[in-house]
């Protein structure tokens, strides 16, 4: 299959590399990495076994990339305003979007440009950082979960998660996308923003009781949040105690995109993270309190907006 | 009148040199300023004029201090255990004992040890700092208003009162301590913590639109809380108008103690300021949401404690 990645931060490069090593011809559009890649290639630490890539295309210019059959979108959502243009010289007739970008929105955006039928949503569960330029560090977990903008099992979800299986990405189709990505806010929401506000880690976090009872209302807020939207069925009160359990045992030590946003001085993800989720459950009636306020905390740092 | 200042902190050190000033004689007890007040005396900056005073008695230990008419406590509350002991060989048959400390749960200790006629409470709206040994630093504003823990009006409260407005401070004793105290959280349990966490000014947080409402919806909450507590009258929604234009006019630039604390290492009052009120509230059934997140969040950066 042919493949662009598009956003080749950590996790464009890392699935990227994995759809490659699997034998797909895959093209990546890179900015900061693509003198050390296109010079010496892609290096891939990871406790599964690190592996090195030769021959990695490398693009600055989405125009000299050519058509594909799928693009793998993992662009920061704060550059979301030059996604459309980026993705546009890629699409032949039959091309589909899979987004695995941070929070809501991104589906919407490409769904308006393009229509939704080619739109894909995939949630990857995944600590991975960039390196070195060429080199990407997998941390701990990896796998993904997807499915159609428009809702229901198809075909081609189940195709596109079969690839990722054979490269050796634990991978699978769901019915209901919104269901998903509303999981995923459980994790990111509180952790992503605790973790850029107080400069500390998930497991710092967790360690005292004040803030681990923190995190565990929130995770609730959102639970309520997202069970308010009509999702297929509605996210338990065991996958809070899931995330907390799992975020102990595998990303204890591991620093959220927005804590490494914050400390590299980038923008921060806040409006496909926070503030559509909150116009979401508002929107229900859902007030989401705690949220509201990480929000706020978080914007206070951020450049001012014309 | 003969008044002792223990927790001769910036407050305690302004304090008492007006009342000095004013002809009382006034035994401070001092820790990191003692060599330097001793040596060469007080300075006070002040917009109001700069003044110097010598002469100071300063002490070590409150065993050295013989017995006062008065005792003024502005001791940080996070010294509290230390409280009682230093209090004690200060105390004559009738002396009373007036605490301008931060938050709730100092007259209590206070009532505890001494009994509850002695113990009065008092509210101080300034902005003063310490700047190098011998030198406070008076910003803005420096109001008290002050009543009996018992409650109602005294002839006592109506001689303090007018002991600090001969001495140039505008003081007036009212018959509701309790009022008066949730009335200063108003201002403290938004500002000192949220200065503190994020490192800015009362200022800059009045000017990004997102923490502006943040810190009203704090207030909300504090004055929800404090109405439940059976007031006299009830805090006014205009009483929150008030703090915030006089936040913007008046203290913008000022950095809150708590903010301090946490610069310079210091524990922050968080048992007074946020958990004594989050428990009485919570009692009340008004839970603070924000205001428990706040303290969670400071909690954080808190040493842990055995």
């Amino acid at each position: 299959m042919k493949i662009a990645v598009v956003g080749a931060g950590a996790v464009g490069l890392y699935y990227g590399s994995l759809l490659q090593r699997a034998g797909h011809e895959v093209r990546f559009l890179l900015r900061r990495d693509y003198d050390a890649i296109t010079r010496s290639g892609l290096t891939v630490t990871s406790p599964r076994g690190d592996f090195h890539l030769e021959g990695v295309q490398g693009f600055r210019d989405s125009c000299d990339m050519g058509t594909v059959d799928l693009v793998l979108i993992a662009l920061k959502a704060f550059a979301n305003q030059h996604l459309v243009e980026m993705v546009r010289p890629l699409l032949g007739s039959a091309t589909a979007l899979l987004t695995v970008q941070n929070g809501l929105g991104n589906e919407e955006l490409l769904a308006d440009a393009f229509g939704g039928d080619r739109v894909l949503g995939g949630v990857a569960m995944i600590g991975v950082t960039r390196g070195e330029p060429g080199v990407v560090n997998h941390m701990a977990l990896g796998s993904i979960r997807l499915g159609e903008f428009s809702g229901g099992r198809s075909v081609r979800s189940e195709q596109v998660a079969a690839m990722f299986g054979a490269a050796g990405v634990t991978c699978e189709a769901v019915a209901d996308l919104r269901k998903i990505r509303w999981e995923k806010l459980v994790w990111n929401i509180p952790f992503n923003g605790l973790c850029a506000l107080t400069n500390q880690t998930p497991g710092t976090l967790l360690a005292n009781p004040a803030t681990r009872c923190l995190v565990a209302e929130i995770m609730d807020e959102v639970i309520a949040g997202g069970n308010a939207q009509g999702l297929s069925e509605p996210i338990s009160r065991e996958y809070r105690e899931e995330m907390l359990t799992s975020t102990v045992q595998h990303t204890s030590d591991y620093r959220p995109s927005m804590m490494v946003d914050r400390l590299e001085g980038r923008p921060l993800e806040l409006e496909a993270i926070y503030r559509i989720p909150l116009r979401y459950a508002a929107q229900q009636g859902v007030p989401m309190v705690r949220v509201g306020m990480l929000n706020a905390l978080l914007d206070l740092g951020e450049p001012v907006h014309p």
